[in-house]
């Protein structure tokens, strides 16, 4: 098999991602105050859940995590290094929302282009990267009890970015055009876009009839 | 491709289901004080959530919401009717139980046959016609942290006619009268029971020791 | 088709497996003081979910569950006989907790040994062991809005028991010896680690960082 640079983006992408997720599962177990085993856990829960629901739902089985075990050792590895550095478990918030943010970005590009290497329309494809872009924070989310990331309200956006670089990817790709700088560079504006709405506060308007004020 | 009456019909079970599953999504969403994109992701989850499931525990992949792209359009599209009509956040428990009562009805149907077209046992079809009708509904719940509506107290019946209608339906194949007049009759009784049920209160017996007043 | 004593094994580890997680699903229902239904239904769920996850993310389609009709049969069963015996809905922690238990050893061994069967890595083989013991518990624990049981604070030793006896049951099926003796035998296993850790309080450390005393 020969390594082309395209090939070392796609798995610069996925590993990027893997460790990202991982640390927000570890860092979330961390703040509900979970044991080593737990904050383990969810850590490869959250790496691993966003490419399983994909894998599972365009037909890619034995799911990915399954036959590449890196995955896994890459989050047990992501957790420990979590555990190790961080000693508490307040003000977690940030760095969680980062590490997501980051996951979010590599695993939506990631989701797309597996779903048109299935064959799947183009339309299809991204939904399936934004499927694989969420659902590993969704099941974090569920399995943590938490109010899942994507509704949360005055979330700032989170679909919107998947959306918009899952769009980007699979039409660069149907343009001949998702080599390594596509790939990296359309990660990265997901992940700029989240970043800069969490940090300005960004938010989707509600719709009418909503209160303002509390939650 | 020929289109008769009984296409027509299974189409029609399905395109009904998906609106009402969305529209009671996005009402859930409404109460919850979702913004914009939580209103139509938490829509379009409801949705084409119980039939991924089906295609995936029977084998129908990639599934049917990747491939039939209408049925996310027209949840999408639901979703922005809701958005557009209902102006408040208080008083949607009732119009959400009847929209989730509709989608009970017509994806316990349409399951039901697709688990006979895939060759499972009548008894297999009728569970899958169950999964498929209460998935969405289940999903909505776990995503918006609300007691699954199949569990909660005092429930009027929910599984009960689904599992009636789900048996019904695959009788009536089996004899070879599962026609349009057939399927949409079948998904007719489940809405007609369980909305009765609703008005009327009815619920099964919780069996002995239990507290009686308080939930 | 001949039976032999391996085949009879497996069946029963599959079948006291299904009986023990039906019952304990059924005892958390009689907790949340639900219907009849909900009680037969969180008994399904929490009786197949896990083999139905191993058999979705392995390729294993249809699921098992819904070819071996005996499996929900049997849950329905357990399900009335909980609903027959247990008439308060007080004290039912332990024994859900030993049902639980006895669940966990016999998926975890049965999990491994399907997907060696399906010619998985013997590392991903562990792992779909350790997801088929604790899947139907999450699932269960997620339905009942209880927070997921391998994720509680300071709850005893769940998900190492399950990766010891799916690394035994792996390594002594690579070495030949899986017979009758070696499934009953690490099941058992699996089943004792638990009871004692939950018997004497054995936990994971919390790492750094951690609050002492309260949740």
């Amino acid at each position: 098999m020969v390594w082309d640079l395209e090939m070392l983006a796609r798995l610069g992408l996925s590993a990027t991602g893997v460790i990202a997720f991982a640390a927000s599962g570890a860092l979330e177990a961390k703040r509900r105050e979970m044991d080593a085993v737990g904050i383990i856990t969810l850590a490869c829960c959250t790496a691993v859940g966003g490419g399983m629901i994909r894998d599972v739902l365009i037909g890619a089985i034995p799911v990915a995590a399954l036959v590449d075990l890196w995955m896994l050792a890459l989050s047990v590895l992501a957790a420990l290094v979590v555990m190790v550095l961080v000693r508490t478990w307040e003000r977690l918030r940030i760095p969680l929302l980062l590490c997501d943010a980051v996951g979010l970005g590599m695993f939506t590009v990631d989701g797309a282009l597996k779903g048109l290497a299935f064959g799947l329309h183009p339309a299809s494809a991204v939904v399936v990267g934004v499927i694989t872009g969420v659902g590993g924070g969704i099941l974090r989310d569920i399995l943590a009890r938490e109010v899942p990331i994507v509704f949360r309200w005055r979330s700032p956006l989170y679909v919107v970015p998947a959306l918009l670089g899952g769009a980007l990817i699979v039409g660069l790709s149907l343009a001949g055009w998702a080599g390594s700088a596509g790939m990296l560079g359309t990660a990265g504006l997901i992940v700029a876009i989240r970043v800069v709405a969490l940090r300005y506060g960004w938010h989707v308007p509600r719709g009418r009839g909503a209160r303002s004020g509390q939650r």
